[in-house]
Protein backbone atom coordinates (compact mmCIF):
# COMPACT_ATOMS: atom_id res chain seq x y z
CA UNK A 1 0.00 0.00 0.00
CA UNK A 2 1.51 3.40 -0.95
CA UNK A 3 1.49 6.33 1.71
CA UNK A 4 -1.50 8.30 2.45
CA UNK A 5 -1.29 12.25 2.22
CA UNK A 6 -3.86 13.68 4.30
CA UNK A 7 -4.66 17.34 4.16
CA UNK A 8 -7.73 17.83 6.04
CA UNK A 9 -8.29 16.98 10.22
CA UNK A 10 -11.72 15.58 9.67
CA UNK A 11 -10.52 12.77 7.36
CA UNK A 12 -7.65 12.24 9.39
CA UNK A 13 -9.32 11.62 12.51
CA UNK A 14 -11.47 9.08 9.81
CA UNK A 15 -8.54 7.25 9.47
CA UNK A 16 -7.11 7.32 12.93
CA UNK A 17 -10.74 6.13 13.89
CA UNK A 18 -10.56 3.00 11.82
CA UNK A 19 -7.34 2.03 12.89
CA UNK A 20 -8.36 2.40 16.90
CA UNK A 21 -11.16 -0.06 16.10
CA UNK A 22 -8.47 -2.61 14.74
CA UNK A 23 -6.31 -2.18 17.65
CA UNK A 24 -3.80 -0.46 16.35
CA UNK A 25 -1.55 2.17 18.56
CA UNK A 26 -0.26 4.93 16.99
CA UNK A 27 3.45 7.09 16.84
CA UNK A 28 3.15 10.55 15.51
CA UNK A 29 6.51 12.29 14.16
CA UNK A 30 5.35 15.80 14.15
CA UNK A 31 8.24 17.82 10.79
CA UNK A 32 7.67 20.94 9.42
CA UNK A 33 9.28 18.60 6.15
CA UNK A 34 12.30 18.90 4.37
CA UNK A 35 13.04 15.40 5.57
CA UNK A 36 15.79 14.65 6.02
CA UNK A 37 18.45 11.38 7.56
CA UNK A 38 17.27 13.25 11.44
CA UNK A 39 13.99 13.28 10.37
CA UNK A 40 14.35 9.96 8.78
CA UNK A 41 15.90 8.28 12.56
CA UNK A 42 12.59 9.60 14.26
CA UNK A 43 10.41 7.64 12.11
CA UNK A 44 12.13 4.40 11.77
CA UNK A 45 12.25 4.83 15.71
CA UNK A 46 7.93 5.41 15.42
CA UNK A 47 7.67 2.49 12.83
CA UNK A 48 9.65 0.00 15.14
CA UNK A 49 7.66 0.98 18.48
CA UNK A 50 4.05 1.09 17.22
CA UNK A 51 1.56 -0.37 14.24
CA UNK A 52 0.72 2.73 12.49
CA UNK A 53 3.29 5.92 12.09
CA UNK A 54 1.95 8.94 11.42
CA UNK A 55 4.17 12.11 10.22
CA UNK A 56 2.54 15.77 10.58
CA UNK A 57 4.63 18.05 7.57
CA UNK A 58 3.53 21.45 8.50
CA UNK A 59 5.44 25.08 8.39
CA UNK A 60 3.73 26.19 12.06
CA UNK A 61 3.54 29.57 11.31
CA UNK A 62 3.28 30.71 14.97
CA UNK A 63 6.16 29.24 15.71
CA UNK A 64 8.51 31.86 13.51
CA UNK A 65 9.08 35.33 14.93
CA UNK A 66 8.90 38.55 12.96
CA UNK A 67 12.13 38.43 10.87
CA UNK A 68 12.40 34.68 10.80
CA UNK A 69 12.73 32.77 7.84
CA UNK A 70 8.82 31.41 7.40
CA UNK A 71 8.13 32.65 4.15
CA UNK A 72 11.34 30.77 2.32
CA UNK A 73 11.70 28.11 5.08
CA UNK A 74 11.89 24.95 2.74
CA UNK A 75 8.58 23.22 1.78
CA UNK A 76 9.41 20.39 -0.14
CA UNK A 77 6.53 17.56 0.11
CA UNK A 78 7.26 15.27 -3.31
CA UNK A 79 10.80 14.61 -1.97
CA UNK A 80 9.52 14.09 1.67
CA UNK A 81 6.91 11.39 0.46
CA UNK A 82 9.71 9.40 -0.35
CA UNK A 83 11.93 9.93 2.55
CA UNK A 84 9.24 8.61 4.54
CA UNK A 85 7.82 5.98 2.55
CA UNK A 86 11.16 4.81 2.85
CA UNK A 87 11.46 4.79 6.53
CA UNK A 88 8.31 3.23 6.76
CA UNK A 89 5.58 6.00 7.53
CA UNK A 90 1.54 4.82 6.83
CA UNK A 91 0.10 8.67 6.79
CA UNK A 92 1.32 12.37 5.96
CA UNK A 93 -0.77 14.78 7.55
CA UNK A 94 0.23 17.93 5.72
CA UNK A 95 -2.70 20.28 6.44
CA UNK A 96 -3.08 23.95 5.12
CA UNK A 97 -2.34 26.88 7.25
CA UNK A 98 -6.20 27.88 6.71
CA UNK A 99 -6.67 23.95 7.62
CA UNK A 100 -5.09 24.14 11.37
CA UNK A 101 -5.81 27.80 12.21
CA UNK A 102 -8.90 29.10 10.23
CA UNK A 103 -9.66 32.39 9.29
CA UNK A 104 -6.79 33.72 11.52
CA UNK A 105 -6.24 37.15 11.05
CA UNK A 106 -3.01 37.70 13.79
CA UNK A 107 -1.53 34.93 16.24
CA UNK A 108 -2.81 36.54 19.35
CA UNK A 109 -6.27 35.80 18.72
CA UNK A 110 -5.59 32.38 19.22
CA UNK A 111 -6.00 30.41 22.65
CA UNK A 112 -2.09 29.39 23.62
CA UNK A 113 -0.21 26.34 25.14
CA UNK A 114 2.54 28.25 27.15
CA UNK A 115 5.38 27.11 28.92
CA UNK A 116 6.90 28.80 32.09
CA UNK A 117 8.55 32.12 31.64
CA UNK A 118 11.57 31.06 33.38
CA UNK A 119 11.88 28.02 31.03
CA UNK A 120 11.62 30.14 27.89
CA UNK A 121 13.54 33.01 28.57
CA UNK A 122 16.76 31.11 28.39
CA UNK A 123 18.64 29.77 25.53
CA UNK A 124 16.51 29.55 22.19
CA UNK A 125 13.55 31.33 23.71
CA UNK A 126 15.82 34.16 24.81
CA UNK A 127 16.24 35.45 20.75
CA UNK A 128 13.05 33.64 19.82
CA UNK A 129 10.44 35.09 21.94
CA UNK A 130 6.99 33.30 21.30
CA UNK A 131 8.37 30.27 19.62
CA UNK A 132 7.91 27.95 22.26
CA UNK A 133 4.23 29.04 22.90
CA UNK A 134 3.74 28.46 18.69
CA UNK A 135 5.58 25.25 19.00
CA UNK A 136 3.94 24.07 22.21
CA UNK A 137 -0.19 25.17 21.14
CA UNK A 138 0.71 23.32 17.66
CA UNK A 139 1.99 20.41 19.07
CA UNK A 140 -1.39 20.18 21.33
CA UNK A 141 -3.18 20.35 18.00
CA UNK A 142 -1.56 17.52 16.45
CA UNK A 143 -1.79 15.71 19.85
CA UNK A 144 -5.74 16.29 20.23
CA UNK A 145 -6.30 15.71 16.52
CA UNK A 146 -4.19 12.33 16.20
CA UNK A 147 -4.39 11.27 19.69
CA UNK A 148 -1.26 9.07 19.63
CA UNK A 149 0.16 6.83 21.72
CA UNK A 150 4.11 8.30 21.25
CA UNK A 151 5.49 10.72 19.90
CA UNK A 152 8.92 11.04 18.67
CA UNK A 153 10.89 14.21 19.01
CA UNK A 154 14.77 14.56 17.99
CA UNK A 155 16.95 15.65 21.18
CA UNK A 156 18.77 17.65 18.20
CA UNK A 157 15.58 20.55 19.67
CA UNK A 158 16.68 19.71 23.08
CA UNK A 159 15.19 22.94 25.00
CA UNK A 160 11.65 21.70 22.82
CA UNK A 161 12.20 18.61 23.62
CA UNK A 162 12.26 19.27 27.73
CA UNK A 163 9.52 21.81 27.45
CA UNK A 164 7.61 19.20 25.33
CA UNK A 165 8.11 16.55 27.69
CA UNK A 166 6.75 18.91 30.64
CA UNK A 167 4.08 19.94 29.05
CA UNK A 168 2.68 16.61 28.55
CA UNK A 169 3.03 16.11 32.41
CA UNK A 170 1.62 19.41 32.92
CA UNK A 171 -1.17 18.89 30.89
CA UNK A 172 -2.04 15.11 31.34
CA UNK A 173 -1.81 14.46 27.39
CA UNK A 174 -2.09 10.70 27.17
CA UNK A 175 0.77 10.42 24.69
CA UNK A 176 4.62 8.89 25.61
CA UNK A 177 7.44 10.82 24.31
CA UNK A 178 10.18 9.58 23.12
CA UNK A 179 13.78 11.47 22.88
CA UNK A 180 16.00 10.27 19.74
CA UNK A 181 19.28 10.91 19.42
CA UNK A 182 20.82 13.92 17.68
CA UNK A 183 22.07 12.90 13.84
CA UNK A 184 25.13 14.11 12.39
CA UNK A 185 26.83 14.83 8.77
CA UNK A 186 30.26 12.17 8.90
CA UNK A 187 31.54 15.48 8.98
CA UNK A 188 29.99 16.15 12.45
CA UNK A 189 27.59 18.91 11.44
CA UNK A 190 24.36 18.53 12.95
CA UNK A 191 21.69 17.47 10.70
CA UNK A 192 18.84 20.59 9.84
CA UNK A 193 16.98 21.62 7.39
CA UNK A 194 18.17 25.12 7.26
CA UNK A 195 21.59 23.53 6.61
CA UNK A 196 20.50 23.83 2.77
CA UNK A 197 20.88 27.50 3.23
CA UNK A 198 24.68 27.30 3.63
CA UNK A 199 27.08 27.50 0.95
CA UNK A 200 29.52 25.33 0.49
CA UNK A 201 32.31 27.64 2.50
CA UNK A 202 29.76 28.98 5.34
CA UNK A 203 29.29 25.06 5.71
CA UNK A 204 33.57 25.15 6.11
CA UNK A 205 32.48 28.01 8.84
CA UNK A 206 29.41 26.05 10.53
CA UNK A 207 32.11 22.66 10.77
CA UNK A 208 33.41 24.77 14.15
CA UNK A 209 30.67 24.50 15.61
CA UNK A 210 30.04 20.92 16.37
CA UNK A 211 33.94 20.65 16.81
CA UNK A 212 33.68 23.16 19.80
CA UNK A 213 30.85 20.71 21.35
CA UNK A 214 33.74 17.94 20.64
CA UNK A 215 36.06 19.66 22.26
CA UNK A 216 34.19 20.51 25.42
CA UNK A 217 33.31 17.04 25.48
CA UNK A 218 36.49 15.81 24.74
CA UNK A 219 37.86 18.22 27.77
CA UNK A 220 35.19 16.82 29.93
CA UNK A 221 36.34 13.37 29.30
CA UNK A 222 39.69 14.34 30.24
CA UNK A 223 38.60 15.70 33.76
CA UNK A 224 37.07 19.32 33.47
CA UNK A 225 33.93 19.71 35.15
CA UNK A 226 34.09 23.21 35.76
CA UNK A 227 31.72 24.97 32.96
CA UNK A 228 33.62 28.48 32.39
CA UNK A 229 36.49 26.36 31.36
CA UNK A 230 34.59 24.18 29.21
CA UNK A 231 32.95 27.05 27.62
CA UNK A 232 36.11 28.64 27.23
CA UNK A 233 37.47 25.52 25.41
CA UNK A 234 34.65 25.95 23.21
CA UNK A 235 34.94 29.33 22.16
CA UNK A 236 38.78 28.84 21.13
CA UNK A 237 37.43 26.00 18.43
CA UNK A 238 35.31 27.87 16.75
CA UNK A 239 35.25 29.92 13.33
CA UNK A 240 35.50 33.86 13.58
CA UNK A 241 32.76 34.13 11.68
CA UNK A 242 30.35 32.41 13.59
CA UNK A 243 28.16 34.44 15.72
CA UNK A 244 27.75 33.36 18.84
CA UNK A 245 24.39 33.63 20.36
CA UNK A 246 24.61 30.80 23.29
CA UNK A 247 27.12 28.30 24.56
CA UNK A 248 24.97 27.00 27.74
CA UNK A 249 25.72 23.94 30.28
CA UNK A 250 22.73 23.43 32.15
CA UNK A 251 21.02 20.41 34.13
CA UNK A 252 19.14 17.96 32.29
CA UNK A 253 16.17 18.06 35.16
CA UNK A 254 15.31 21.48 35.50
CA UNK A 255 17.21 23.26 32.79
CA UNK A 256 18.94 25.52 34.81
CA UNK A 257 22.35 26.74 33.82
CA UNK A 258 25.05 24.93 35.98
CA UNK A 259 28.36 25.80 37.04
CA UNK A 260 30.01 22.23 37.44
CA UNK A 261 29.03 19.91 35.05
CA UNK A 262 26.84 17.27 37.01
CA UNK A 263 25.00 13.85 35.80
CA UNK A 264 23.83 14.34 32.18
CA UNK A 265 24.34 17.93 32.14
CA UNK A 266 23.61 19.60 28.73
CA UNK A 267 26.27 21.63 26.98
CA UNK A 268 23.91 23.52 23.94
CA UNK A 269 24.95 26.06 21.76
CA UNK A 270 23.43 27.97 18.92
CA UNK A 271 24.94 30.62 16.39
CA UNK A 272 24.83 32.61 12.88
CA UNK A 273 27.00 31.65 10.38
CA UNK A 274 25.86 34.60 7.63
CA UNK A 275 21.81 34.25 8.05
CA UNK A 276 21.82 30.83 8.81
CA UNK A 277 20.43 30.34 12.21
CA UNK A 278 22.43 26.69 13.66
CA UNK A 279 22.43 24.38 16.80
CA UNK A 280 23.90 21.87 18.31
CA UNK A 281 24.09 19.79 21.88
CA UNK A 282 25.87 16.95 23.89
CA UNK A 283 24.79 15.49 27.01
CA UNK A 284 28.16 15.39 29.18
CA UNK A 285 27.45 12.00 30.58
CA UNK A 286 29.16 10.68 34.04
CA UNK B 1 -24.24 0.18 41.40
CA UNK B 2 -23.38 2.72 44.49
CA UNK B 3 -21.25 5.82 42.72
CA UNK B 4 -17.61 5.43 42.72
CA UNK B 5 -15.31 7.97 43.90
CA UNK B 6 -11.90 8.05 42.87
CA UNK B 7 -8.77 9.95 44.03
CA UNK B 8 -5.70 8.84 41.46
CA UNK B 9 -5.61 9.81 37.77
CA UNK B 10 -4.00 6.65 36.86
CA UNK B 11 -7.40 4.60 38.71
CA UNK B 12 -9.41 6.75 36.72
CA UNK B 13 -7.86 6.20 33.41
CA UNK B 14 -8.04 2.87 34.29
CA UNK B 15 -12.01 3.08 34.79
CA UNK B 16 -12.19 4.73 31.69
CA UNK B 17 -10.29 2.49 29.49
CA UNK B 18 -12.58 -0.06 30.50
CA UNK B 19 -16.06 1.95 29.77
CA UNK B 20 -14.19 2.60 26.10
CA UNK B 21 -13.55 -0.99 25.83
CA UNK B 22 -17.14 -1.56 26.60
CA UNK B 23 -17.80 1.07 23.93
CA UNK B 24 -19.53 3.31 25.73
CA UNK B 25 -19.53 7.16 25.58
CA UNK B 26 -18.71 9.61 28.61
CA UNK B 27 -19.86 12.88 29.31
CA UNK B 28 -17.63 15.22 31.59
CA UNK B 29 -18.83 17.54 34.00
CA UNK B 30 -16.11 19.86 35.70
CA UNK B 31 -17.22 21.07 39.11
CA UNK B 32 -15.34 22.64 42.16
CA UNK B 33 -17.93 20.62 44.04
CA UNK B 34 -20.36 22.26 46.57
CA UNK B 35 -23.06 20.96 44.54
CA UNK B 36 -26.41 22.83 43.86
CA UNK B 37 -29.36 22.26 41.54
CA UNK B 38 -27.38 24.14 38.93
CA UNK B 39 -24.83 21.41 38.88
CA UNK B 40 -27.77 18.76 39.23
CA UNK B 41 -29.07 20.53 35.76
CA UNK B 42 -25.19 19.66 34.45
CA UNK B 43 -25.29 16.36 35.73
CA UNK B 44 -28.76 15.49 34.43
CA UNK B 45 -27.70 16.81 30.97
CA UNK B 46 -24.51 14.62 31.11
CA UNK B 47 -26.59 11.37 31.71
CA UNK B 48 -29.25 11.99 29.35
CA UNK B 49 -26.54 12.09 26.44
CA UNK B 50 -23.92 9.62 27.15
CA UNK B 51 -23.93 6.00 28.37
CA UNK B 52 -21.29 7.51 31.84
CA UNK B 53 -21.82 10.73 33.24
CA UNK B 54 -18.19 11.05 35.24
CA UNK B 55 -17.79 14.93 37.45
CA UNK B 56 -14.79 16.18 39.06
CA UNK B 57 -14.49 17.82 42.09
CA UNK B 58 -11.23 19.82 41.99
CA UNK B 59 -11.05 23.53 44.10
CA UNK B 60 -8.69 24.55 41.50
CA UNK B 61 -6.20 26.67 42.95
CA UNK B 62 -4.01 27.97 40.01
CA UNK B 63 -7.66 29.90 38.87
CA UNK B 64 -8.19 31.80 42.20
CA UNK B 65 -6.77 34.86 42.32
CA UNK B 66 -4.54 36.55 45.08
CA UNK B 67 -7.13 37.62 47.88
CA UNK B 68 -9.63 35.32 46.89
CA UNK B 69 -11.61 33.02 48.49
CA UNK B 70 -9.51 29.99 47.77
CA UNK B 71 -9.32 28.98 51.26
CA UNK B 72 -12.38 29.57 52.02
CA UNK B 73 -14.52 27.94 48.86
CA UNK B 74 -16.81 25.00 50.61
CA UNK B 75 -16.16 21.70 50.40
CA UNK B 76 -18.70 19.75 50.98
CA UNK B 77 -17.81 16.14 49.06
CA UNK B 78 -20.29 13.71 51.14
CA UNK B 79 -23.02 16.29 50.32
CA UNK B 80 -21.93 16.25 46.98
CA UNK B 81 -21.81 12.30 46.58
CA UNK B 82 -25.83 12.22 47.74
CA UNK B 83 -26.31 14.50 44.92
CA UNK B 84 -24.53 13.41 41.97
CA UNK B 85 -25.54 9.97 42.83
CA UNK B 86 -29.37 11.38 42.85
CA UNK B 87 -28.24 13.01 39.18
CA UNK B 88 -27.23 9.83 37.84
CA UNK B 89 -23.43 10.18 38.14
CA UNK B 90 -21.36 7.19 37.72
CA UNK B 91 -18.01 8.27 38.71
CA UNK B 92 -16.64 11.22 40.78
CA UNK B 93 -13.50 12.28 40.17
CA UNK B 94 -11.98 14.25 43.07
CA UNK B 95 -8.34 14.58 43.03
CA UNK B 96 -5.85 15.96 45.72
CA UNK B 97 -3.72 19.27 45.07
CA UNK B 98 -1.18 17.46 44.95
CA UNK B 99 -2.19 14.86 42.50
CA UNK B 100 -3.37 17.93 40.05
CA UNK B 101 -0.18 19.72 40.56
CA UNK B 102 2.68 17.59 41.97
CA UNK B 103 5.45 18.95 43.48
CA UNK B 104 3.88 22.45 42.63
CA UNK B 105 5.76 25.42 44.42
CA UNK B 106 4.10 28.37 42.47
CA UNK B 107 1.88 28.69 39.53
CA UNK B 108 4.77 29.99 37.49
CA UNK B 109 6.16 27.14 36.92
CA UNK B 110 3.60 25.62 35.13
CA UNK B 111 2.75 24.74 31.92
CA UNK B 112 -0.70 26.65 30.93
CA UNK B 113 -3.50 27.06 28.54
CA UNK B 114 -3.74 30.80 27.98
CA UNK B 115 -7.43 32.24 25.72
CA UNK B 116 -6.37 35.67 23.93
CA UNK B 117 -6.02 38.43 25.78
CA UNK B 118 -8.67 40.60 24.39
CA UNK B 119 -11.07 38.16 25.24
CA UNK B 120 -9.93 38.06 28.84
CA UNK B 121 -9.37 41.61 29.44
CA UNK B 122 -12.99 41.71 29.57
CA UNK B 123 -15.92 40.84 31.96
CA UNK B 124 -14.94 38.48 34.92
CA UNK B 125 -11.48 38.75 33.25
CA UNK B 126 -10.61 41.98 33.89
CA UNK B 127 -10.75 41.89 37.96
CA UNK B 128 -10.17 38.54 38.36
CA UNK B 129 -6.34 38.40 36.22
CA UNK B 130 -5.38 35.09 35.72
CA UNK B 131 -8.39 33.51 36.64
CA UNK B 132 -9.28 32.20 32.99
CA UNK B 133 -5.57 30.74 32.23
CA UNK B 134 -6.05 28.68 35.43
CA UNK B 135 -9.89 27.63 34.10
CA UNK B 136 -8.33 26.73 30.61
CA UNK B 137 -5.44 24.74 31.94
CA UNK B 138 -7.31 22.46 34.47
CA UNK B 139 -10.24 21.84 31.98
CA UNK B 140 -6.92 21.02 29.35
CA UNK B 141 -5.89 18.31 32.04
CA UNK B 142 -9.52 16.96 33.02
CA UNK B 143 -10.11 16.46 28.97
CA UNK B 144 -6.84 14.49 28.46
CA UNK B 145 -7.09 12.32 32.01
CA UNK B 146 -11.03 11.96 31.23
CA UNK B 147 -11.03 11.73 26.70
CA UNK B 148 -15.09 12.35 27.17
CA UNK B 149 -16.96 12.74 24.28
CA UNK B 150 -18.86 15.51 25.72
CA UNK B 151 -18.64 17.96 28.57
CA UNK B 152 -21.25 19.96 30.04
CA UNK B 153 -20.72 23.86 30.89
CA UNK B 154 -23.21 26.02 32.96
CA UNK B 155 -24.36 29.13 30.66
CA UNK B 156 -24.25 31.09 34.40
CA UNK B 157 -20.06 31.16 33.96
CA UNK B 158 -21.25 32.76 30.35
CA UNK B 159 -17.77 34.04 29.91
CA UNK B 160 -16.25 30.18 30.57
CA UNK B 161 -18.27 28.95 28.03
CA UNK B 162 -17.38 31.32 25.62
CA UNK B 163 -13.81 30.81 26.16
CA UNK B 164 -13.72 26.90 26.85
CA UNK B 165 -16.06 26.63 23.39
CA UNK B 166 -13.07 29.05 21.49
CA UNK B 167 -10.46 26.36 23.30
CA UNK B 168 -11.59 23.31 22.21
CA UNK B 169 -11.91 24.97 18.63
CA UNK B 170 -8.59 26.19 18.71
CA UNK B 171 -6.96 23.27 20.81
CA UNK B 172 -8.94 20.58 18.62
CA UNK B 173 -9.93 18.94 21.74
CA UNK B 174 -12.14 16.16 20.35
CA UNK B 175 -14.73 16.38 22.48
CA UNK B 176 -18.16 18.54 22.22
CA UNK B 177 -19.08 21.32 24.41
CA UNK B 178 -22.60 21.38 26.00
CA UNK B 179 -23.48 24.54 27.10
CA UNK B 180 -26.64 24.17 29.62
CA UNK B 181 -29.54 26.66 30.58
CA UNK B 182 -28.95 28.86 33.96
CA UNK B 183 -30.60 27.87 37.06
CA UNK B 184 -32.38 30.18 39.35
CA UNK B 185 -34.20 29.97 42.82
CA UNK B 186 -37.79 30.51 42.76
CA UNK B 187 -36.54 34.23 43.65
CA UNK B 188 -35.17 34.61 40.65
CA UNK B 189 -31.61 34.51 42.10
CA UNK B 190 -28.99 32.61 39.91
CA UNK B 191 -27.75 29.53 41.43
CA UNK B 192 -23.95 29.67 43.06
CA UNK B 193 -21.99 28.34 45.44
CA UNK B 194 -21.04 31.64 47.05
CA UNK B 195 -24.72 32.02 47.84
CA UNK B 196 -23.58 30.07 50.66
CA UNK B 197 -21.73 32.98 51.96
CA UNK B 198 -24.68 35.48 51.79
CA UNK B 199 -26.93 36.43 55.08
CA UNK B 200 -30.72 36.98 54.96
CA UNK B 201 -30.38 40.26 54.70
CA UNK B 202 -27.66 39.94 52.17
CA UNK B 203 -29.47 37.61 50.01
CA UNK B 204 -32.33 40.62 49.88
CA UNK B 205 -30.35 42.70 48.48
CA UNK B 206 -28.24 40.21 46.61
CA UNK B 207 -32.08 39.89 44.69
CA UNK B 208 -32.11 43.08 42.91
CA UNK B 209 -29.32 41.60 40.18
CA UNK B 210 -31.74 39.03 38.72
CA UNK B 211 -34.09 41.83 39.04
CA UNK B 212 -32.13 44.31 36.78
CA UNK B 213 -31.56 41.36 34.87
CA UNK B 214 -35.11 40.69 34.13
CA UNK B 215 -36.05 44.64 33.76
CA UNK B 216 -33.80 44.80 30.94
CA UNK B 217 -35.12 41.55 29.31
CA UNK B 218 -38.22 43.58 29.53
CA UNK B 219 -37.63 46.80 28.49
CA UNK B 220 -35.57 45.18 25.77
CA UNK B 221 -39.09 42.98 24.63
CA UNK B 222 -40.72 46.18 24.95
CA UNK B 223 -38.75 47.17 21.58
CA UNK B 224 -35.69 49.42 23.17
CA UNK B 225 -32.46 48.36 21.80
CA UNK B 226 -30.01 50.79 22.67
CA UNK B 227 -27.87 49.25 25.33
CA UNK B 228 -27.04 52.71 27.17
CA UNK B 229 -30.66 52.74 27.67
CA UNK B 230 -31.05 49.16 28.92
CA UNK B 231 -27.90 49.85 31.31
CA UNK B 232 -29.29 52.50 32.37
CA UNK B 233 -32.99 50.51 33.57
CA UNK B 234 -30.59 47.95 35.02
CA UNK B 235 -28.71 50.56 37.08
CA UNK B 236 -32.10 51.86 38.49
CA UNK B 237 -32.93 48.60 39.20
CA UNK B 238 -30.31 47.42 41.62
CA UNK B 239 -29.71 47.73 45.11
CA UNK B 240 -27.64 50.67 46.82
CA UNK B 241 -25.94 48.12 49.22
CA UNK B 242 -24.74 46.07 45.66
CA UNK B 243 -21.56 47.13 44.33
CA UNK B 244 -21.62 47.20 40.99
CA UNK B 245 -18.33 45.50 38.80
CA UNK B 246 -19.65 45.09 35.41
CA UNK B 247 -22.74 45.56 33.29
CA UNK B 248 -21.87 44.72 29.48
CA UNK B 249 -23.58 43.57 26.10
CA UNK B 250 -21.08 41.31 23.81
CA UNK B 251 -22.19 39.90 21.04
CA UNK B 252 -22.57 36.00 21.65
CA UNK B 253 -20.15 35.15 18.70
CA UNK B 254 -17.30 37.92 19.45
CA UNK B 255 -17.37 38.75 22.80
CA UNK B 256 -16.94 42.30 22.29
CA UNK B 257 -19.45 45.14 23.42
CA UNK B 258 -22.39 45.98 21.06
CA UNK B 259 -24.16 49.47 21.44
CA UNK B 260 -27.53 47.90 19.93
CA UNK B 261 -29.11 44.70 20.83
CA UNK B 262 -28.52 42.03 17.97
CA UNK B 263 -29.04 38.70 17.42
CA UNK B 264 -28.89 36.85 20.79
CA UNK B 265 -27.15 39.85 22.63
CA UNK B 266 -25.51 38.72 26.33
CA UNK B 267 -26.00 40.95 29.07
CA UNK B 268 -23.98 39.95 31.88
CA UNK B 269 -23.86 41.50 34.88
CA UNK B 270 -21.11 41.14 37.92
CA UNK B 271 -21.50 42.62 41.45
CA UNK B 272 -20.47 42.55 45.08
CA UNK B 273 -22.65 42.55 47.86
CA UNK B 274 -20.99 42.73 50.86
CA UNK B 275 -17.78 40.05 50.38
CA UNK B 276 -19.58 38.09 47.98
CA UNK B 277 -18.57 38.18 44.52
CA UNK B 278 -21.82 37.38 42.10
CA UNK B 279 -22.89 36.74 38.32
CA UNK B 280 -25.75 36.89 36.71
CA UNK B 281 -26.38 37.01 32.73
CA UNK B 282 -29.30 36.50 30.24
CA UNK B 283 -29.27 36.33 26.75
CA UNK B 284 -30.97 38.79 24.94
CA UNK B 285 -33.06 36.49 22.28
CA UNK B 286 -34.00 38.07 18.67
Amino acid sequence: MSIAVVNEIKSLREIVKNYRKEGKTIALVPTMGCLHEGHKSLMQKAHSIADVTIISVFVNPIQFCPGEDYDKYPRTLDADKIVAESAGVDVIFAPSVNEMYPGLQKFSDLTMVVPPYELTDIMCGKSRVGHFDGVETVVSKLFNIVQPDFACFGMKDIQQLFLIKKMVRDLNFPVEIIPCPLVREESGLALSSRNKYLSDSDKQIALSISKAIFAIRDLYRAGVTDTKKLFDAGLTNLHKNVELEYLEFVDENTFKPVDVVKSNTICAIAARVGNVRLIDNIVLEV
